[in-house]
């Protein structure tokens, strides 16, 4: 069993990775191909067929024993598709169809892209440990995953612990998701900049309007790039406590380029966090950050896919689906 | 197996209530003693005892395996003690040791109030046959339990799924909790009332001004009544569609006393709910009255500490406690 590995596909709206991933959650063999996130259906699924040709063309594939798919979401891991916000061609695609086809007929899971996360940060991270955890990802959008019980919580779509549509601000600003006032529409990091430069915030020579070109003002002392990390921070809190009281969670880890601007954005959200999680049985809450960097998706693809096969019978609702 | 009984106890800030209850749900012998709210622990122990007492006088206590206690929250299922916000003299009680010792034994089983209706509901209630599901209660205060992966998931603190005491508001108004904005400080029974007050709204001649006598004027078409109902189904949906959201169930049902005003609560909440259960997985969210009633807590509390007592290896932080 030790030399078993697990085909690996981190899908989201930039790039298409793919990794054979060992039992110790090394990634021995990478492929990546930029995502045509513009083109139709057929040209990105091109894409993540070529990711899983160059997987197959090493010598290692024939120790492959299941795939792994983290995908930008929404999924639908019980029907197999997946419809990833920034990749307009694809609704509904049949993503779990596909790649068993294209893979001789190996088992195949799917789940969110921060489940995927959560998943290698419980395996091998800053949730390791941990029964019950919510990790997120804070970046050009918010996701998130949980560990509950001591296992991955996908949920029967796949998509549990989706942090980044919960509204925190019932009668806040309209979100793309059709609610208002979601974690994200607070907290991602263009949000951040928006509100900054609303606020009169005015970028450096460089014309750099990033989130992380608000921290550097943040860090320096403007006030007004302090205020809106200090505005994510709060939601952030907001959404974080609400997830602890309603799933009874011991930490949460934070990954994600936002999460990267360090104590500008940990230091109020520290502050926040006693605010909204009052209850005794949150207010012990842990937070932290995130370890596994950039392939955190590869890594736990490849758990989720562990889990699945591993025991199909406690699935937790990872759906593994084997082609005739 | 078949004629195995479980004490049940329901802790409540009005009444204490026990019972005998089988493996069908039916209750067979009662007990209920008013909770002496004001007055110390050991005086509020009393009452407890006293419950028990009548209960094990009853010819079918021999038939009792098991004691399952509800109790209005926080509680804390790790360490077996409770802290009802409407008890002041129970602050880390040691309930489970106590109700232990007082019945010879048997293991007792210890979850929150809205966990303990929960239960009921999915044993043999409205949420029956969903896999993942909220209950909620809507009364003085809000509370509420999850069902996750087709279990009971009280989570380790034995209080998880507590939707009342999750900000939907950020910088909305102080709750009791320490926060702002809770679900509870805007849908709660007494809250619903002090809004439409607030707004204009009179009593009646008999000076009711219950939420009741709130949904009464409201269906007569008073817009303040009617406005105020409406602010509740909103923070109402948006908490439920951040539950869905974050745990991926599929049917939320709601009990309680403000539940009670049927159409005038459920109307403005299904339309919110589209406002904000707007992702595809949580679209299909069925929501749903209530229909275990005034025992939900006595049979939920059966049900959990059935559960807890025949799969100790599974359960789900349900704490069951054996004295020596």
């Amino acid at each position: 069993m030790h030399t078993d590995l697990v085909a690996a596909l981190d899908i989201g709206g930039t790039k298409i990775a793919g990794a054979l991933v060992d039992g110790a959650g090394s990634l021995l063999v990478r492929a990546q191909r930029p995502t045509p996130a513009r083109e139709g259906a057929e040209a990105v699924m091109g894409a993540v067929s070529d990711v899983l040709k160059e997987l197959q063309a090493s010598a290692l594939w024939h120790r492959a024993r299941a795939v792994g798919i983290g995908s930008a979401g929404p999924v639908d891991a019980s029907a197999g598709t997946v419809s990833p916000v920034n990749v307009p061609g694809w609704r509904g695609f049949p993503l779990v169809d596909r790649v068993a086809a294209g893979t001789g007929g190996l088992p195949v899971t799917l789940v969110g892209d921060g489940v995927a996360m959560t998943a290698a940060e419980h395996w091998l991270g800053a949730a390791r440990g941990y029964d019950n955890a919510l990790c997120l990802v804070v970046s050009t959008g918010v996701g998130g995953g949980l560990v509950l019980g001591g296992k991955l919580h996908p949920g029967p779509s796949g998509n549990a612990g989706h942090i980044g549509h919960i509204s925190v601000d019932l009668d806040g600003d309209p979100c793309p998701c059709g609610a208002r006032g979601c974690v994200e529409r607070i907290a991602s990091g263009p949000n951040i900049a928006r509100r900054a430069l609303e606020n009169g915030w005015r970028p450096g020579p460089d014309g750099d309007t990033t989130a992380a070109a608000v921290a550097d003002a943040a860090r320096a002392g403007d006030p007004v790039a302090v205020a809106s990390f200090e505005r994510a921070a709060q939601a952030l809190a907001a959404g974080i406590a609400a997830t602890a009281t309603l799933a009874d969670i011991d930490i949460a880890v934070i990954g994600g380029g936002v999460a990267g601007a360090g104590e500008v954005l940990f230091a109020p959200l520290r502050r926040s966090l006693r605010d909204y999680a009052t209850l005794s049985f949150v207010q012990d809450l842990t937070v932290t950050s995130a370890v596994m960097g950039n392939d955190a998706g590869l890594v736990g693809a490849a758990a989720a896919a562990s889990v699945a096969t591993a025991r199909p019978g406690a699935s937790n609702g990872v759906r593994a689906v084997a082609t005739p």
